[in-house]
């Protein structure tokens, strides 16, 4: 089932350089892997904010939690996650 | 998967009395099937309003679109869903 | 460039059923026209409305602005768009 | 009387990690005597966030604010409560 | 248990003026009922607007409801309720 | 007159306990002192939150400003205000 | 007391324009009135809109709202009404 | 002095085709004397909408509103007006 | 021109009382010199909050920022600046 | 394509006064180079706060994204984008 997610992050001005990089490192591997397994199907960018809008598949929203909860900087993100129906003519 | 979905209903002012009974009936009667199906599992009125908030069982957000669409009244009903996930100390 | 579009389709009340009808076969075929363009490249429905949201790629928001506009139930539909920035990991 | 109830828990930053994790124990088992009374029915969480929906049944508002407030995280925790009538086709 | 209710009335247009102040008569008298039990306790208007807000007093949500439903004007009356809890400072 | 005056109090984190209890008493005495003298007259809870509901009556809006600045957790506290008029059934 | 209240007016487009003027014109003169009476004080036109934003001057917001429902466009105006407590600097 | 001005135009469903395209070439031709004149400087589109974002220049927001109620589609249009300062880099 | 301006102003937690006090006692001063020029015409309280609702007049929104800038509190001001347009009841 | 893009500054209290005047000058020189190359085509303050609204002219949302990102204040910016369709009025 897929799902339209957003989200936004703020890492606390108080973490050093060197984390939020390694962070943000840790981030991309981690969405690699989502991506291999099918499970983030598409990423886009909010131009101008720390945001990005994600179209994910997982069999259900259970799932999802998992797989967003598993991204290194899941607690300093803000997410709202958009349950997705398939439409007619998209059906196969 | 869970949803809860919360509808309001709002019959054009123009549709005779007789014929929002029949709605009304017909209502009930999918109603009911939708909850020996195990589809519709709690339905809660809001009150002070035409509106009613339902938890929802279906494999994904597109059988619950069919399911939704099934209702008689579904025309004239404004209708947001929020996906559920299981709560960790809910997970057999 | 990529967009995020959501319609919510309201047709007048007064509409007889064999126009809705008409209405609808012919916005299926234009979308069917939208995406061998591949103007038109993803469509899910929102659970429980009679809305859509569309991934929609085309040269400038101008350019979507005609496309949109270019189908039949335009009228009588409420659109928002939302412009979508390429992410890093999608950069080829 | 069933009432909804959202729950957003912010644990300040500066919080030690072991401290937050003698807090999730102590929610814990405060949630399970919560069941086992009856007072909390359901717990949903709602994807991708820190944040859940819970189902509870108490006499009143004012007992159901005494409940929430047993809760060790309830300091750092955004409520809100919507209260729920009983729908005529689940009325014994 | 006491709520807080809100309700904003908006008759048609196409209701004649006579309709119109039989209907409030009857809101007066019902209003009038509800207070001698009990069930409505303070009542405000919002100046400016066709709205109040009441103090109500009911067994719970579901009695809320069936008292409000009861009014004439209910079907065309945009109403929102909030559960009060007992301030400790009340608390006989 | 009288106002219809919700507020949420939130003390600073570093707050230390025993000044936190040390508020609550002088905000338990001043508002008992506002009660005698017919200023607050009923006082809610809102149900999960640090909040309350209250019906003041005050000359103005200007000595009501007066009345809230005089709570000890004043600088504390999001406060909005809501003029009622006297409804017709209530007009003595 | 003074209130800031601010009025769109929605005359229905069945209306014909004849009873449009009239009402105009009803309104200017019963403005007139309320400035001669020290009600109204100002009045400003939020530009682009049918609507306006005015200083009235009133006992309480009782009389505030007979004196909006004087207004012969009352039944189709949206109002919402702000108290407003004077300012140290202008207490005489 | 320079506003951004918002404008959604809602023609009623009712009107003929005619009287629409009668209406559509009136506005254009105000709105060509409006850039002449050096009143309305820029005009976009919003995608998907049939509303539109300008830039105009005028004196103050009563001369705005002037100019904005000369449109022919003035009656069914809702607008919002934002005022823009001079931007010191933009300072000559 | 005139704008209606909302400001509320939140001094951080950590400056201290005597800084506080400074600020409060320029910020009068200043005010005062603004109402000399003729710039701020009224002032008034939001009842409850730490914000005032002013009534200003300059020639343009440019010269309202530098006034608003002038005000010693500006950098923890949040500011709202509604542009008004001239009533015709008010032209001379 | 143009883009009509709103920011606010909330630079960290904690940030010493020179850098913030270092920050500042770094955003007035990287500005003027997005000028001169038909980037940035206007920028406007918004009255009374630290916040500008740009109309901004490039290729696709992912290359307006990278010039808003390379303005030295961005990590502190709050920003929303707004993609504009090309008015018929100004096609060439």
């Amino acid at each position: 089932m897929e799902f339209l997610v957003r989200f936004e992050t703020n890492l606390p001005d108080t973490m050093p350089v060197a984390e939020r990089n390694r962070l943000k490192g840790l981030e991309r591997d981690r969405a690699q892997q989502l991506r291999s397994e099918g499970t983030l199907l598409r990423l886009w960018r909010v131009p101008g904010r720390r945001a990005v809008i994600g179209l994910w598949d997982t069999a259900d929203a259970t799932h999802l939690h998992d797989a967003l909860a598993s991204l290194p900087a899941f607690p300093w993100t803000d997410v709202t996650v958009e349950a997705l129906a398939t439409h007619p003519q998209e059906q196969r």
